[in-house]
């Protein structure tokens, strides 16, 4: 796609915040809240919703379109970016809430919001009113149809995941206190499919599949939600080790930013992969400077993840993550999965998010 | 009812936590949660939800046994109480948050969940699970009912009024900025419907009119869940100011804590009327000494408290509330409200809670 359909696509979606984000602060109003506080709430929304990349978002309408196998009505279109901005709400309830939780300082190159002059700790009160307003937006577009319950379902359950991944985050690696004797790929695994692949990639596509019109019918061999799934949560696994590699390997005008995971003590896949490699000497070297605000400290980490061959042992992973993707999507038939008839489930779906996310360099 | 009588209830309904607590543990544990994240859960559910008065909890089982006219058996005993808990739940994912933004101290007793070693902003999260742990509830045991739907919305739309009020609250009172040109017995009013009113009055019947089965049908002449709201939202207000009112006057022997409401800058109702008759000399001793943590200038507040008469002032408060309050349970037919046939919508319902409440000293 040229940048310039990108754009587009783009602006026609953030029309939409601005039509939902004016529903919510009508009916705050309408509810008689004092204009103080109305625009207390318009600030947070205009300045925690719609400011990151929107890839999650905009996966929800690109799912809808890819399983329809047309261009959309505006009808459809317009809810379809409605689920789109309840993912990025989702998102917004979490980053707001992580912030405070991380002492963050910056997000998306502003300060945190909490950060903000006044603001505080009542950014923890923000951060669920961000939650709330998607259960009123689901009320109010989707209260008629039969799948309303499936999508209420699928955000309550993906909320708790998320917050079980975040749960076994900071009780593992909390930045104040180092202990590499918690951290293992295994729990790294549990942290990243729980924390990040069920919100960031199982339940966009989810929710296109409810919107589109696919069930789980009890007759069917496989249960679609079940089959997505199985391969979406190993893709969520494998965006996160690449996330994970960049910060430790990108460079500042690669990726945007300075990678950290090293001095935050943060449980990333390159710790626990030297972890699993090292010789006792090396250990002791992790053990000694990892998670300290040092650069010197940083250094010498760096210096035992080029030694066990963390680069090597990345690209590995990334050749046999893509190939077990590509075998798990093979495993939908090449005519869709479903009956005849029925909006079906395609392969191109996943493919869309792989190809997106092969080999990416920021 | 005797105190034996209320201990035995007390137990009874403490026994469904238990089982609650376990189904919400055993599922965790089923997604390969780590041990030490199990025993953080547990101990977060067992610190923070439990130990209130459980008024919230229990008035759902007692509304159910009214509407129904009869005693419960063992399921509908367990239905009911599992609302209860849901109620409590959600109080606890507040109680959880706000002593986090209030930087409260203790809370029931005990220090707050956030101030225990190694507990912290992590907190944050405890109390997002502890509100997403209602949700998985009401799927695992409503989930084939009729009114399952109406049950979620009541969740959702209640939690979102309590954030207002919450906002409102901290914008209008930040406990390090006096301001008390933002403050009007019309500000307080708001704040103690919404942050108070909807959840702990409003919710409670209202989980219980859908399980005993009373529904909004478009026919019939009223709306019984707009009739409940119509004298539970004044209850409410009624029991919030009568909670200012014993801040400022109950000893700690009676209302076993101290008041603080004054040297925590507290919008309450005692300040908003002593703001509302106060002379010009009056309000600079209130604007000089309110929200100031010392004897002194609390003594001062107390003083001009006295002097423009909120003890008279809350006295004729009192009695008008009875009287309003009883007006509108009379506003319901001696029969109760709902057709033929139908579960109705009885006065006793109010009438225990304004039974209660009326006059109370603690």
């Amino acid at each position: 796609m040229s940048s310039d359909a990108k754009a587009q696509k783009r602006q026609k979606f953030e029309h939409v915040f601005e039509v939902i984000r004016d529903e919510l602060l009508e009916h705050f109003a309408s509810n008689g809240m004092p204009k103080e506080a109305q625009e207390w709430y318009r600030k947070s929304l205009d300045y925690n919703v719609p400011g990151g990349k929107l890839n999650r978002g905009l996966s929800v309408v690109d799912s809808v379109e890819i399983l329809k196998g047309r261009s959309l009505t505006e009808d459809e279109y317009f809810k379809a970016a409605v689920l789109g901005w309840g993912v990025e709400l989702l998102q917004a309830f979490f980053l707001v809430s992580d912030d405070i939780m991380d002492s963050s300082i910056t997000r998306r190159g502003q300060p945190c919001w909490y950060r903000n002059e006044g603001v505080g700790l009542i950014a923890i009160n923000d951060s669920f009113m961000l939650e709330s307003a998607i259960y009123f937006l689901l009320k109010k577009h989707f209260r008629s149809e039969s799948y309303y319950v499936d999508l209420l379902e699928l955000f309550h359950e993906t909320t708790y995941q998320t917050e079980f991944g975040q749960l076994i985050d900071l009780i593992t690696a909390p930045e104040d206190h180092v202990d590499l004797s918690k951290f293992s790929l295994e729990k790294h695994r549990l942290i990243v499919i729980y924390k990040t692949a069920y919100y960031s990639f199982y339940l966009p596509v989810a929710l296109a599949m409810h919107v589109a019109g696919i069930r789980a019918s009890p007759n069917a061999p496989k249960d679609p939600f079940a089959v997505a799934s199985s391969i979406l949560i190993p893709l969520g696994e494998y965006f996160q080790v690449q996330d994970d590699w960049l910060d430790f390997s990108g460079t500042p005008e690669q990726i945007g930013k300075i990678g950290t995971d090293i001095v935050d003590n943060k449980c990333s896949w390159c710790i626990n992969l030297a972890l699993a490699h090292a010789t006792p000497e090396q250990r002791a070297i992790l053990d000694a400077n990892y998670g300290r605000k040092d650069a010197g400290a940083e250094k010498k980490v760096k210096e035992v993840f080029y030694q066990v061959g963390v680069p090597e042992k990345f690209h590995a992973y990334e050749e046999a993550s893509y190939k077990k993707i590509i075998g798990l999507i093979e495993t939908i038939p090449e005519g869709g999965l479903g009956a005849e008839g029925e909006v079906k489930l395609k392969r191109e779906v996943f493919k869309s998010f792989l190809d997106k996310i092969y080999k990416r360099q920021k």
